[in-house]
């Protein structure tokens, strides 16, 4: 079996997600935008698939240049070939890395007729879901307040969620961060929802030691689980400071580079009590499944960042926590169940009791609307 | 997919290695003996063997409650289930395990007509073996002296290998092992073979502190690659001070309890150069595929201990060293190149050019001759 050809196709969509100056999404006008679909084609006529952010001019240069005539089953050849290749090949960046890794996964379910879960050595059929709440704004109706976010917290509880997490106020929204602020969210959604359901927070991620420890406590005496990614996790140093000093959980790192090789820096510094990857942040199925077991060998729990459908296969083979998957972004006014028009189905559908179930279609499961993408390429 | 059935059968065989009383092996008189497999069944008619020690009390009564019902590819929810009854159930031990997670990888690799490094995602079709002469006897002919382990290298020398590794006198043998007569082998084998022949040792296990530093350093003069084991590794502080005394690379920890998570200590605390796991004392393929991954994400290699089979599909999976499979144990008196008469075929034939293939047929690769084993019954 071989890989005989590598494309990416690009199509017209309309969104009404936008991003601010600093790349966070939030609800806005419907605009046109551009989706892009990586399509690895082989030889018996198997094809992968993977959509999502990356760069389609380094996969259809060198990437492609060295899938053609690989079989897709000598994943770690490939994997390890594209990573070697990232430290001089610099666009060759991890969400690309990513679309290749979940495209040749998906060829492997689909040619072995069973979902990557199963391949991978299956654990659970569900996991529990968290609603990941959108960042603040300024928007009547949205995420203006902390009120807002208790309101919008006392709906999702009413939807089955068991878990939410907060991403709070940051630039360009307000100029000044303020852990005033974020605590006051936090404290009206924990009255609003009760002790019994798991709070976490993301809040603006540039604070100083002193903030961050100030939010890290009050978060909490307000008994929340974990919070991310409060200080630039460029240095470790600062979240070994902040672990030392407060009780509350720090889960990451989630951004920084380095894969399961700055994760094992992390653990032997015990620089977060939970361990964090994603498969858009660390290039993919494959290095996320090195960083579970590197974890697991450390005797910690690593929760898993976005709401790729990759990370259900992932949570669906961990034996460790991972507690949840994290789904979202959500908004007071935005539409998060309705399939986006270039799928058929949306991919994690939330069950009564908050779960979300591992796919169990063959390969990763996307349900592409082929005749939508066709008929809007660009 | 479930289980149905799980069965091992015991069946009678003649050998001509025998155990001394401290458990190593060497060449003896022909005697009878009892071999074992492991035979776990599916509802659709796929089975999984796994050939090896292990114990059928635990398997015929905990396992096999445990094992029947479940689908085989919930590989991880199987893997923790037994791993946690080890807690308490103490015969539950790690060749058992081995043998459990082994079969159940061999269903997984028949039912997807593929073989189990594919599985895993595979790196390379070739592995480079070392020989691993046995340890010390005092039989003419045999690996009686310094002398006799050179002639035995240079034989293997001309056989393909690139690389050797010596394990020397032990009790029974010599009742008080001695650093200077492994380093006279180590001499006489480097002379005969030259400098292009990667030579390691694996000494008497029970050193003291000193006598492992005094080893340690004259094999490092003699250009030796690595040293294993040759203090207790149940005291891994005996091993962070000999590595930090030594320019010699220590490999392990191979016998000591913990799979990945003991080896997660070893890291943390830089006990050795190079890591160690197999599949025997490390409850078999999976527990080591997640001590690869630990290690890798360490930026460490991993040697895997013995010459399982399994050991050639996680080798062809890796895509860090691993340099070397280790081929035998070889005696000049024992002949290793003739299939054992319960399989119809060698598992590692040695290429000339010093390397093994990774198995290509389908599961684990087992070559069971049914016919030997059925008449052999017990």
């Amino acid at each position: 079996m071989k890989i005989i050809d590598v494309n990416v196709l690009k199509f017209h969509a309309v969104s009404e997600v936008v991003r601010d100056s600093e790349f966070h999404v939030h609800p806005g006008p419907r605009h046109d935008t551009v989706e892009k679909v990586l399509v690895i084609k082989c030889d018996d006529g198997t094809e992968g698939i993977a959509f999502g952010p990356m760069d389609e001019r380094v996969i259809l240069s060198t990437v492609k240049e060295i899938l053609i005539g690989e079989d897709p089953f000598f994943r770690e050849r490939i994997w390890r070939r594209l990573v070697q290749l990232q430290r001089l090949r610099r666009n060759l960046t991890e969400d690309t890395l990513c679309a290749v890794d979940v495209a040749i996964w998906d060829i492997c379910g689909k040619k072995l007729n069973m979902p990557v879960s199963k391949i991978l050595g299956q654990y659970r059929e569900t996991v529990p879901a968290y609603a990941s709440i959108m960042v603040g704004d300024d928007i009547p109706g949205g995420l203006d307040t902390p009120s807002s976010y208790a309101a919008f917290a006392s709906k999702l509880v009413k939807q089955g969620y068991k878990a939410i997490k907060l991403h709070t106020w940051m630039p360009p929204i307000v100029p000044e961060p303020s852990v005033k602020m974020d605590l006051e969210a936090a404290r009206k959604v924990r009255e609003e929802v009760g002790e019994d359901i798991t709070l976490l927070m993301d809040p603006y991620h540039f604070y100083s030691r002193e903030e961050a420890l100030e939010l890290a406590d009050g978060l909490h005496s307000l008994g929340f689980l974990w919070m991310e990614e409060p200080l630039d996790e460029h240095s470790m140093e600062n979240y070994i400071w902040l672990q030392k000093n407060t009780k509350l959980h720090i889960c990451g790192p989630e951004t920084i580079e380095g894969k399961m090789y700055s994760r094992a820096d992390w653990i032997r510094h015990n620089a977060a009590d939970i361990g964090r990857a994603g498969v858009i942040y660390s290039g993919g199925i494959t290095s996320v499944m090195k960083t579970v077991h590197l974890y697991e060998a450390n005797g910690m729990s690593l929760e898993l960042h976005g709401n790729h459908i990759a990370s259900l296969h992932i949570l669906g083979a961990m034996g460790i926590d991972g507690k949840f998957y994290e789904r979202g972004m959500l908004h007071p006014l935005l539409d998060y169940e309705t399939p986006k028009p270039w799928f058929t189905k949306i991919h994690d559908p939330l069950l009564s009791d908050g779960t979300v179930p591992v796919p169990t279609e063959s390969g990763v499961g996307y349900s592409p609307n082929w005749d939508y993408i066709n008929d809007n390429l660009l």
